[in-house]
């Protein structure tokens, strides 16, 4: 498939593209990568490295997951610090100056050329290509199932979270729900509905952006980050996970075929 | 402001791109052209000029408005018998084998290669284009509003048509309100909502895709085609619309203050 935006200097990177299931695995925050033009925004090697500048785990676990479901996967290939593609323009997170215990200097000031430069330099290229992703296989009668795919730390602000697997879901819940029964009934996972953020929490604007107007079944997955800090958890997540996706698909098809 | 899509072939039309209003004017149906490679879809030429294939006034009305309003106006190049923009791809009134009382032969069978390469060579486009212009304006913080202009036939299945002007909405119906008031106090026109179509017919599909992901006020205006049926008549129906706008504008910033 051609891409929407060829000419774009930080394109975001779509694999599997050919793929026949119907789940489309989107990873905004698979890259702690600060381009030159952005130095290091004022941040140490160990708060590049860390949980505020990418979701450690989630890329290797979407890649798990792109083979088992035999997915497509699209993921952003720059850090969340400069544009966190899933926030909208104007949304405070999308260029933050402070993440949780930590100032982002180079974020301090942004002026509003700035954040156009960077809105077109991230977010339009990424938004263009998921769209133009999901709207091929709408205008192919693939049914897309979005599903993105994050991780979260273990201790924020100083307190432990106990929930492992987090199912977040925007105005359609169906999806999620299944997702949560199937994770309960064949996973000893704590998995938590709209946890450890919800909606509420601005960190749905992928799924309201893309798919919801398509009416798309669709959910937001956060894994713990502590449950897939190495390529061999990943995998053992993505072994996981994939059922657990699968018994959430039958569920919903199961739902639209008795509606 | 660069395009997002500067290969494509039936690139939608951008007009007064560095407007100071925050009007954005969107004209999904305001060209009747049909490019070679469709042929004449199987209609007469008198079917290509009537409104099953564009909407017949709306284009000329819409930079009245951008004149007075010093707003952006975005139009698509080619004929919704071909594409129409304002439908996904999966809906069938994308590219429909029937419009009102006319069939459209060359329609009839689309296959799913034919759909994703009109999808392709309309839609994303389109699609690109309109998000592009609007998440620029959310990141230089200029708070878009999104008000899209159509015409409907003042006759239809054979039923005369009362209204004159539909002010249509999708979930948020605040500006649509706001701009019924404006009418009726302002004008003569028989101003009302949701006529002569509604969400629930799938005409809001611009509305959901590009204005309520971003919280965007906004609304779909009908005019009857009767009443915008020469040049200098769209010119008349601009100055009568454009204080109604400019009425809305104000009484949803008078909301939002109040909030």
């Amino acid at each position: 498939m051609r891409s929407s935006a060829p000419e774009a200097e930080f394109a975001p990177i779509l694999e599997n593209a050919a793929a026949k299931g119907r789940v489309i695995l989107v990873c905004e925050h698979a890259s702690n990568a600060i381009p030159a033009r952005w130095g290091d925004l004022g941040l140490t090697a160990d708060q590049r490295q860390a949980h505020i500048a990418w979701d450690p785990g989630a890329l290797a676990l979407a890649k798990g997951l792109m083979r088992r479901l035999d997915a497509v996967l699209i993921h952003a290939p720059v850090s969340r610090l400069v544009y966190d593609c899933n926030r909208a323009p104007d949304m405070a997170g999308a260029m933050p100056a402070r993440s949780e215990v930590h100032d982002i200097p180079g974020n301090f000031v942004i002026s509003p050329a700035e954040r156009l430069a960077r809105t077109e330099a991230v977010y339009l290229p990424w938004a263009s290509a998921l769209h133009g992703l999901i709207a091929r296989r709408v205008a192919l009668g693939l049914a897309p199932v979005i599903v993105t795919l994050h991780s979260f730390t273990p201790v924020y602000f100083g307190k432990s979270r106990a929930v492992e697997f987090g199912i977040i879901h925007d105005n359609d819940p169906c999806f999620a729900a299944a997702l949560q029964d199937a994770a309960l009934s064949q996973t000893d996972l704590r998995a938590e509905i709209n946890q450890p953020y919800s909606a509420a929490d601005d960190v749905t604007h992928t799924l309201r952006l893309h798919a919801t107007p398509y009416g798309l079944p669709n959910a937001m997955l956060e894994l713990r980050n502590d449950l897939i800090a190495t390529d061999a958890a990943c995998e053992a997540m993505a072994e996981t996970l994939a059922p657990v996706i699968n018994m959430g698909l039958e569920e919903i098809q199961r739902q639209a075929k008795a509606s």
